[in-house]
């Protein structure tokens, strides 16, 4: 264990300090339906002194960013592995696309609109990277997926740009308002069960909407 | 002109200004894509004194709780005419919907989040009132709708509660991501063409992953 000092601590760095943090904070988010955390709660869940989060990202923001970053890297790299797959027909990958998705969205409720906060509070070039890197990669994988599917007739032409806002925000609406669930529909918890039910059913309603016939 | 005085502050009450500063919070939200305003802004933009918000609304939370209800109650009463409506079939009903839910959220993209935010900002009491008189109606309406469709052989049979999530969630998510459409897309504004352009895409979509076939 290597021993360091930030602001006059010294502290011992446990292995996979930097992970937990990250693995913490998300669980933070997701469990409280929020974008934010706070550093206490922070080190009083994982167990880490928060000075660590001063070493490893800085401040609170270079937190987030490393969050954003991690969940985001995660979704790229799997919808362009997805997109390349030669032995796949595009209502197969279109299919394991939304699923996917919805596993995304269970997994890290917060991310659209932790997303959104960044690109709202960052500079001109740190939402442009954020744009460039993760949300234009994105729709070219639309552009590329429907567009296969248009030309080998087995989609009806869509517009991909806003497919995608029809695919995301149906998943995201979903995962992101446990609040509704809970006032509505007397359900707090998002629960495997219901999030196996909102994949079927919306794996259903776009693959009939965009399926050529 | 009646006058009114307010923690010493005597002032000119000018006809229509409860609703000009409902108005005016409205647009300062739709422009900026926040669910929050500053009394100051919004004393310069209506040209009114920011006493008149403690007057009418008490406090920030007050007015913001004012502009949810207005919001909310112009949605519930177009939906419920709609369902009540007994000249038109349910296809019509659902494609004259979801129009009007595009038309609601190009006006007010707030919405949704300001909703989040206010459930969970209220006590609980607050919080099941928002509830009861938006979130279920609307739930309700959807049962009602998409029932008489699906008794008349005309949709296939869909759960109302996740179909309500898909249609708000598609609409809201691309009203309410303006930096998107900035940084990747180079498109700053909601123009009533790229409303339209998604009205269209939106109701092409969704009704053909509903209609039975």
């Amino acid at each position: 264990m290597k021993r360091i000092g930030v602001e006059d601590v010294a502290l011992a760095v446990p292995p996979g300090a930097r992970e937990h943090l990250l693995d913490t904070a998300s669980a933070i988010m997701r469990d409280g339906d929020i974008v934010d955390i706070s550093l206490s709660e922070l080190s009083l869940r994982s167990g880490l002194n928060s000075a660590l989060v001063k070493y490893y990202f800085g401040n609170k923001a270079g937190l987030l960013k490393a969050l954003l970053d991690r969940d985001w890297q995660a979704i790229v790299r799997s919808v362009d592995a997805l997109v390349a797959k030669g032995d796949m027909d595009p209502e197969a990958k279109l299919r394991r696309h939304i699923s996917k998705v919805i596993d995304t969205f269970y997994a890290v409720p917060y991310l659209n609109r932790l997303t959104m906060r960044m690109v709202r509070e960052s500079d001109d070039a740190e939402a442009r990277r954020i744009a460039d890197c993760y949300l234009s990669p994105i729709y070219r994988a639309y552009e590329d997926l429907i567009g296969e599917g248009v030309r080998a007739g087995v989609f009806r032409s869509v517009d991909p740009q806003l497919f995608y806002f029809t695919v995301t925000g149906a998943v995201d609406r979903f995962f992101s308002t446990r609040l509704v669930m809970k006032y509505c529909f007397d359900q707090d918890t998002l629960t495997e069960e219901l999030r196996d039910r909102y994949r079927e059913h919306t794996i259903d309603i776009i693959m009939a909407g965009i399926l050529a016939r």
